[in-house]
């Protein structure tokens, strides 16, 4: 079934890349909608970066830096370079020089008037990507986490600038109340024959997509399955703190209590061989490699989850 | 007398800045200032391109690519490059990575509200410079030349992307009349000792200056003499248009036609070794090496010419 099935995933950054990469060698491309995190969104140096959306779409493109799983590969940074050394302004986020190129015609789109999701269109397309890629929303609902040692902290500022090491609290979506559904999202979601979501962080790349108003009811109301894969393997993360999140919002780090925050939506979950059978009431559950560890993993976890999840009409 | 002199001097990009680099060893640098044609300004992807400011700034800061004698020396295109091979953006225009550091926080600070005579000012102490650079108005008027075989083009692209080839038929300083003269112009200009016209383009580089409302009646007003150094040397430029521009505008190719271009604003002018005498009326002028070869060359015309003026007095 696959190379026909129309998939819509709900996406963050480096850990979603690879299945979109899978996915990628699965279904053809046209049929692929990602609905990416813009959560993480910030401007910087009259710049607006969006981690995510890049590090889909550079990989998306093949221009991803596969070693770390984001930027552009054998980019360098003598902007960046020049800014410290030059005039003294330590930036923290570190841009590459090929991936400004990037930020510098995203701004000038968005300062041009044109919505997120008709700038990141054109930036994919003219990259050579196939597969839709879409912002979660145009508005700016940007991740702020509470934490217990530095006080309150925008994403990056969390994530890049303290290296993830203060404990959080709570992490709220500021203004998602103002935000709304793009039509190309809707329409993303009601024509999907099946709905991923990605193994990305639950708490800090899929929460702020479900955040946006309607997106939840549009998922209970879709005609396709909605299927998460875990991003939990035998109690730890990948990569990333969605463990050390877990344990900081006092939640066991289990793949059962990541199915149970994604409760009322999804109707499976695509566990992990090394973990424990899932059982959650009202959730079908498999358990695969979700350890991409190279092409061929992420290629063989798509098509094994499109296949299960096909054969549920069976 | 001249490290106490306190110099003003109007001055466009490359022929400018060598005077520049000249003056800075034989005036102290906080008693220099330079006001600076900002005709050739233009903004591009959100950037705002000041061509002559950077000439300046980078040569003050002794960061200037000695053999363009424009951009950051080292220099790299990275940036654009990734604009043009991923992108399919054709930048007629480069910007160097390093020099990009000056434009985005150039861009930032004038969004930010900034006028450009603080961003200026701001980014050339950041780069250690120790003299006054000033735009020569805070309003864009953006010069644009009217040529014979391609109409009218704005600065940039009858310079960088036609490579001055057109034919011109006339210039003109856009909103030019709009513009006013920012304090820092206008108190430099009273206080200064001495008034220099750098030997700049005088039709592209210098009038957009003495285009700026009030300017004209400043120099006249001014105590310090005015002294303008001459562009043309046997006959020719020692780079770039001028001397194409004066035969195009139907002038002869003389430092005599320079000499009356600035006729009711100068009280003298520096001529070359190499150029005949200068009879015109009103206008003191002495011949001294005006072909700035090297430092050497730079920092003795600067003195030269400060030390003739000096004499007047006497």
């Amino acid at each position: 079934m696959a190379l026909a099935t129309r998939v819509a995933v709900l996406i963050g950054g480096v850990g979603g890349a690879k299945l979109a990469s899978g996915l990628m060698h699965v279904v053809a491309p046209e049929r692929l909608t990602f609905i990416v995190n813009t959560g993480d969104d910030f401007w910087r140096l009259g710049l607006k970066i969006c981690p995510d959306l890049d590090t889909v779409m550079y990989t998306l493109a093949g221009l991803v830096n596969r070693e770390t799983g984001w930027g552009i590969a054998g980019d360098e940074t003598a902007v960046m370079d020049s800014l410290e050394g030059h005039y003294g302004v330590e930036p923290w986020f570190r841009l590459g020089d090929k991936d400004l190129a990037t930020h510098l015609l995203r701004a000038q789109g968005l300062r041009q008037g044109n919505s997120l999701t008709e700038v990141t269109d054109c930036l994919a397309r003219r990259l050579g990507v196939s597969a839709r890629l879409l912002p979660m929303c145009d508005e700016e609902t940007p991740t702020l986490v509470d934490t217990a040692d530095r006080g309150e902290l925008g994403f990056q500022e969390y994530f890049v600038k303290h290296s993830w090491r203060p404990i959080v609290k709570s992490i709220k979506h500021k203004d998602c109340e103002k935000a709304t559904m793009s039509a190309p999202v809707s329409s993303a979601l009601e024509t999907a024959d099946v709905i991923l979501i990605a193994p990305s962080n639950p708490w800090l790349s899929v929460a702020p997509i479900l955040a946006v108003p309607g997106m939840r009811q549009a998922l209970k109301r879709a005609d396709a399955p909605v299927v998460a894969i875990t991003p939990i393997i035998a109690g730890a993360a990948v990569k990333g703190p969605t463990a050390k999140i877990m344990a900081e919002l006092g939640l066991p780090v289990s793949e059962a209590a990541v199915a149970r925050f994604y409760g009322g939506i999804i109707d499976g979950f695509v566990n992990d061989i090394r973990n424990e059978p899932l059982r959650v009431e009202g959730i079908r559950a498999v358990r695969l490699n979700t350890l991409m560890t190279d092409d061929a993993a992420k290629a063989a976890l798509a098509r094994d989850a499109l296949d299960w999840i096909a054969g549920w009409a069976a």
